[in-house]
C-alpha cells in the first residue's frame, strides 16, 4: 500500500518543526515508516541550491524569477529522489514547507502571478499534490512575540522575519487562507496559538480524520 | 539607442566559440561595445548553477525536470543581471547557446513537451527574444570528424558527444531546423562546414542584413 504525503505550512515561528517532530513520533509509534524533510533542500542537489539561495553568490543580487526557479528545481529533485520513492514504498513523508509556501510568499505576499506559480508547481511535482496540508495559523502579533522570545533566548538575529513589514506578513496569512479555501479537502487549518500538546492533538485528529 | 542581442546555436564543434570571437572583433572594430557570454553561467549565480549541473551533487542523479529548471534559473539570472542591462546601455550581447538549445536538446532530442519549454523560456527571458539567432548548421558526420580531431589533438575526452547516439544528434539538428522554420525572421542558418573565414563572412553578412 502506498504511503502518505503531508506538508506543513505557516509563518516562521508557527510551530512547523516542533509539530512535525511530534507527528512523526505518533506515526512511528503506530508502526509507520516516517521520513521528515524540508524545502528548499532535502537532497544533495537541493542543499546545493539552498546554498545559492541563502548566500547571494559573490554579493550578486538574485533576481526574483531566478530565485523562484531555484526553489522549483529543488522541489522537482526532492519529489523525484525522495518523496515519490518513499510514498511508493509505503512510507509517510512529512515536509516542512512545500508548494503553498511559494504561492503564499512569492505569490500573494510579493505579487508574482498565481497562474504562473501554479504551473511551475504542477511541473515540479508531476501534479502529485500532498494528501494533507497542515496550515498552522497564527496571529501576526503572536508570531512576532514568539520569535522575539526564541531569538532573545538564543541570541540569534531576528532579522529575517522583522525585515519584512507587518503588511507583508498579513498578506502571507491571507494568502494561506485563500489557498485553503481553494482546496478545502487538502487543507486542515490548525490554530497554532494553543499550547504545544493541544496543537499536536488537533493535528493528530486531522490526520486520523483524513488519512487513517 | 539600445544595443542588440545575438545568440549562437548549433551542435558541439560547429564553431560557435570560434565565430563569436570573430564577430565580436568585427563589431568592436566598428566601435560597438560587445559583451560575450554563455549558458549556463555568465553570472556568479549561473556559474554556481553550472557547477551543480556538471558535477552531480554527491553522485545523486539529477532529475530531468530539476535539470531543466536549473538551466532556466541560470537563464533568468543572466537575462536580468547581464543581457538586459547591457542592451539598455547600447551594448551588443553575443551569447553562446540560449533558449533554442533547451528546445533542441531537452525538447526535440529528449522528448520533453515543447509547449512547457516555450513557457519556461518565455518566463526566464521576460519574452525578450534575441534579435538574431545564428544557427551553425553542420552535417552530423562532419561534426563527429571535427571533434575527433580536436580531442585527438588535446587529449580531451570525446565522451560527452559520443555518449549520445547518432540518432540523438539527428534529432537535435532536425529540431533546430524546425525552430528556424517557426521563426524565420529571427534565425539565420549558416553552413558551418565551410572554412572559418567563409563562415565568418557569411555571419557578418547576416548581421549586417538584419541589424545594421
Ligand atoms: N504552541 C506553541 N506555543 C508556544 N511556543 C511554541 C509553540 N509551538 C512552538 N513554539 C515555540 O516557538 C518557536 C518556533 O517553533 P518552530 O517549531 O521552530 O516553528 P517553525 O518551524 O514554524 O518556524 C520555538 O521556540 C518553539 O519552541
Ligand atoms: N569552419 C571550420 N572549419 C574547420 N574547423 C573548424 C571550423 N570552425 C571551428 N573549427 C574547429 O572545430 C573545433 C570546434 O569549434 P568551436 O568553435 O569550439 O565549436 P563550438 O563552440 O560550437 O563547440 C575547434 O577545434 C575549431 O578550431
Ligand atoms: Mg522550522
Ligand atoms: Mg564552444
Amino acid at each position: 500500500m502506498p504511503g502518505k504525503f503531508i506538508t506543513f505550512e505557516g509563518p516562521e515561528g508557527s510551530g512547523k518543526s516542533t509539530q512535525i517532530r511530534l507527528l512523526a513520533e505518533k506515526l512511528q509509534a503506530r508502526g509507520n515508516e516516517v521520513l521528515c524533510t524540508r524545502e528548499p533542500g532535502g537532497t544533495a542537489t537541493g542543499e546545493a541550491i539552498r546554498n545559492i539561495l541563502q548566500h547571494d553568490a559573490a554579493g550578486e543580487p538574485l533576481g526574483e524569477r531566478a530565485e523562484l526557479l531555484l526553489f522549483t528545481a529543488s522541489r522537482a529533485q526532492l519529489m523525484d529522489q525522495v518523496i515519490l520513492p518513499t510514498i511508493e514504498k509505503g512510507g509517510w513523508v512529512l515536509c516542512d514547507r512545500f508548494i503553498d509556501s511559494t504561492l503564499a510568499y512569492q505569490g500573494f505576499a510579493r505579487g508574482m502571478d498565481i497562474v504562473t506559480l501554479d504551473a511551475l508547481n504542477d511541473f515540479a511535482i508531476h501534479a502529485r499534490k500532498p494528501d494533507l496540508t497542515i496550515l498552522l495559523d497564527l496571529d501576526i502579533e503572536a508570531g512576532f512575540r514568539r520569535l522575539e522570545e526564541r531569538y532573545s533566548d538564543s541570541g540569534e538575529s531576528h532579522d529575517r522575519f522583522e525585515r519584512e513589514t507587518r503588511d507583508f506578513h498579513h498578506r502571507v496569512r491571507a494568502g494561506y487562507h485563500k489557498l485553503a479555501q481553494r482546496e478545502p479537502q487538502r487543507f486542515a487549518i490548525i490554530k497554532a496559538d494553543n499550547d504545544i500538546e493541544t496543537v499536536s492533538s488537533n493535528i493528530w485528529a486531522a490526520v486520523k480524520g483524513a488519512l487513517l
